[in-house]
């Protein structure tokens, strides 16, 4: 188990046997994993990976979409250990925790809801389940107990647990579940122009049956990063104001300025009901999520002590205070601003160079991207030549790390990507499409 | 917002009502948070909590069920600081982390699974989440489609996820989400005392449709801290054997030593297919959980590259390094065996103790306990007086912090409490119930 005396190359295959025989790595079909050159991360210096082997990459991929201002990063490094100088957690259960309260009431000043308020878990796909019981209880707290449907769009992907995948739309291999989901109204994903128009008639419709709408907005991330405009987001919110259906917000992928705002709510004028936040909460250092309701809909848990009005559902390291105070230092961080207009003018830049460089190329269908959310999706002559995959390996193997969506390479540029970055990733990608396509 | 001039009384009001305007409690009815008396935690010391008022509260129910070995524990932050150097975090989607590797070896040592494969996540309600879905999985890869459903039992609490709550019997306000769940057949909880005798039953006369079936072993946690015998869990496990269905264990609150071995299982001496781990697993300091899958579910997803067999599940924060460092010391330091040790001395000078000052008393109905896992069922003249609330109020007025499961006061000792601790949790809680009973 030593790595003394081994090559470079020898250690890292040691580490990835190592791995292969204890780890069952999600999304990944283990009987590949060592062939498709996985990356085993030892260290991290800024906005680069350090492998076992000493090799470097460059973090394309924000270490899957939750790191905003890079690794080891000073403050929050500070952050985490003065919260280990008091506790590092305590239950929430009916109690509470001041550092926990301090990042809520920061949270609380940014966040597009209404008088928010947060109940906290750890993975995104448990502040979605959060969401979507609390959209179910708030109408049966009131006696509505028809208004039990939900309505999800095509392409729609809310994490893993059998709520969320009900919400999906089926991908990622998710149809074998079936028996599994509880059944919701479907209308079409952002490929479709129309999706607003056919989804805004479907509240009309059966809004005596919904209990809430469910979107992503601007950015259908693990669909493949598909995109729309805010005006069609706001049109669809507007649509639930009147239906009286509640409108809920995963923004887990796009909060906390990954699209150039802090939220992407915020570029559409829409304030949900229900905003489910997540990843980059802590500025990737450890798992936080939130489900933020607005006064409304917290208004309709109230009641008696221990009364059937109560929202029975906790998780037990919800509001960790080693996670909230991370995630508190993260929030201040932002708030400067510089941050945020880094992630616009690297987001030119980003579009400019895709359009020069990758956008032209016979081997790309189509370019999608918001703010430094970007989804190319490659056009192999069969669909059955894993082009994503391996257009991923040759940028991993030039030491920028990406990994596809089937055939759609993703950038997710951590966003204090410096502009030498930017063009290194995207001629990076270039070659690497080059490479695969001339084979 | 400061606190300088304000009383301590003061500076505790300011807090809890800064608390409610922002965060919403877990498993708690908002209007009457305040009213509750809720402790507001600032730091810790060891076994106790410190408000921010300065005032000071044993902690006899381990922060909800995570604590171990204390707050503020120097090797678990030297753990965490020293990979603060290193990296906060890196994905395991189709990559590695040597930190995660190394824990998750150490992990797969001490198991009772056999040839351990390690699925990690970040709640509780996630690792069985993904027993579910794995299980499923498992018959359909092998071509059984009709092998798609679940055994629980009644009282059975797994989390709060759409998942977890089908799996769950329905109480704790859970009945409301009915629409939302998937079916299920229930045999009887560990309150009769042939429910592995209906268990077997049912599993050998559904053999052909059932995928699973999904224990807690030794103790019905959220239950009220039901307890059955080492004798019924295995013969149980063998009629799985037998008809082939598998075992998910959910050890979320069993393991880790509370009862006062590694994990119940092996007081069982059963080897579950799939385990369920979470809460204790970092000594109580952050969010990780894990699915354990014995080799033969692991060897039914292994298949071509990007092919169905793929178990297509995985969270953003899954294997997060931060908290596999802090698990890993952990591991070591509960290897050690003083910490096991303890646990088995203090839960039969405990079971003394609650013989003696608490089982007599008239408004108790129950005494419970496995290992430092503890229900007292209280015997009020009737359900409507929340004696389970009140009796917990006066203990922490007396600086023990208790919560109750309704009318079951949980006593949960953390792991490395002191035989002086424990008599003083004991008679606190018996003067509690004086002071209720007699009111």
């Amino acid at each position: 188990m030593s790595d003394q005396g081994a090559s470079p190359r020898e250690q890292m295959v040691d580490w990835v046997d190592r791995d292969a025989s204890v780890v069952w790595h999600g999304f990944t079909q283990m009987s590949c994993f060592a062939q498709n050159a996985p990356v085993i991360v030892d260290r991290a210096e800024g906005r680069e990976l350090i492998a076992v082997d000493g090799s470097r990459y460059l973090d394309a991929i924000s270490s899957l979409w939750v790191n905003t201002l890079g690794h080891r990063v000073p403050e929050l490094d500070d952050a985490l250990c003065g919260q280990l100088d008091r506790v590092a957690h305590s239950t929430l259960l009916g109690n509470g925790n001041r550092t926990t309260i301090e990042f809520a009431e920061a949270l609380a000043r940014v966040v597009p809801v209404r008088e928010p308020h947060i109940l906290f878990a750890s993975d995104g796909a448990a502040a979605v389940e959060q969401a979507l019981k609390i959209a179910f209880q708030y109408w049966t707290n009131q006696g509505e107990t028809t208004r039990n449907t939900f309505l999800a769009l095509g392409n729609a992907y809310h994490g893993d647990t059998v709520g969320s995948i009900s919400l999906g739309s089926g991908g990622f291999g998710t149809d074998v579940f079936e028996p599994l989901r509880f059944p919701v109204l479907r209308s079409p994903g952002y490929d479709d122009p129309a999706w607003a128009d056919r989804a805004i008639e479907l509240i009309q419709s059966n809004a005596n049956v919904l209990a809430a709408i469910v979107i992503e907005p601007l950015v259908q991330g693990a669909a493949g990063m598909l995109v729309t405009d805010p005006t069609s987001v706001a049109r669809v919110a507007r649509a639930c104001q009147q239906t009286g259906l509640l409108l809920i917000a995963d923004e887990v992928a796009t909060g906390f300025g990954r699209t150039g705002t802090l939220f992407a709510s915020e570029q559409c004028g829409i304030e949900p009901d229900l905003l489910c936040v997540g990843k980059g909460i802590t500025g990737g250092y450890l798992p936080l999520a939130g489900t933020v309701a607005s006064q409304h809909v917290y208004d309709a848990f109230l009641g008696p002590d221990l009364s059937a009005a109560t929202f029975y559902h906790g998780h037990s390291y919800s509001g960790n205070a080693l996670a909230c105070a991370v995630a508190r230092a993260h929030l201040e961080i932002l708030a400067r601003g510089d941050v945020l207009t880094n992630v616009r003018e690297r987001a030119v830049q980003l579009e400019d160079a895709l359009a020069t460089l990758v956008s032209v190329h016979d081997g790309v269908r189509a370019v999608r991207q918001c703010g430094l959310m970007v989804g190319v999706e490659l056009a192999p002559p069969s669909s059955d030549m894993r082009w994503g995959r391996r257009v991923c390996a040759a940028a991993v193997e030039r030491g920028v790390l990406l990994r596809p969506l089937g055939d759609v390479v993703v950038l997710m540029p951590i966003l204090t990507s410096t502009a030498d970055e930017i063009d290194r990733i995207v001629d990076t990608l270039a070659a690497a499409i080059s490479e695969v396509a001339s084979q």
